[in-house]
């Protein structure tokens, strides 16, 4: 398996319309996509060839609302990009790395993602993403 | 200020051999580079142009044990590369972003760093690099 990446960092924020003013006045990054996956809000901020991905959560049981509430706002997840994410995923799967998804499923581009243990990982929530070949 | 790109991806770990070992054997990333710097063990692992920092703290008391404590291993901090770390500073007081450190102190790789305050970065500690010129 070939990391390619960093395709994003994700960041669990409360008010997306808030963080984004706070990206983009004091730090000088701007959004270049936003879009709704699943019941998730997600805005990129790209940074040199990765991104943060800001999320916010419409549904105050969901994953990131819950993260929030245990944790605060802040850095949830790290997703690499790699070259096919099946071949990815089989390979981890032999190699004894706990999954939390075993098939990958859509994500946000266009992606298919899937996401690692954090147990199995240092406490980092590991995402791996394939994009659709341009 | 203008943010180049993510330098690195701080990940407090407890033991940054095992921690090595993981990203190595299941992930297929390499490191090249450790240092110490002050109390801490780092280790970077390079991924496209940016990297993971793995620390460890070899002060029980430290930042970074304390922060294992209290919310386990995982990403720590983002490190955002800036060409001028001192204007940088200035501009963001002005704009009244809090900061840990308001003169920029020495880091790994010859880099003068400085922290913001996580309360006003939604939750993500943020710490800001200048290398030093080649």
């Amino acid at each position: 398996m070939k990391i390619k990446r960093i395709a994003h960092l994700g960041i669990a924020v409360s008010d997306i319309d808030k963080a984004q003013e706070f990206f983009n006045d004091k730090l000088g990054l701007s959004i270049d996509h936003e879009e709704m996956v699943d019941e998730l809000k997600t805005a990129f901020v790209p940074i040199g060839q990765t991104n943060l991905e800001l999320v916010q959560d419409t549904n105050p049981e969901g994953v990131i609302a819950r993260h929030i509430e245990k944790r605060g706002e802040g850095i949830q997840h790290v997703a690499y990009e790699v070259e096919d994410i099946d071949q990815a995923l089989m390979e981890l799967k032999a190699k004894g790395v706990r999954l939390i998804d075993e098939v990958a499923r859509p994500g946000a581009h266009g992606s298919r993602v899937a996401f690692l243990h954090p147990k199995v990982t240092n406490g980092v929530l590991t995402e791996l993403v394939e994009y659709p070949e341009k």
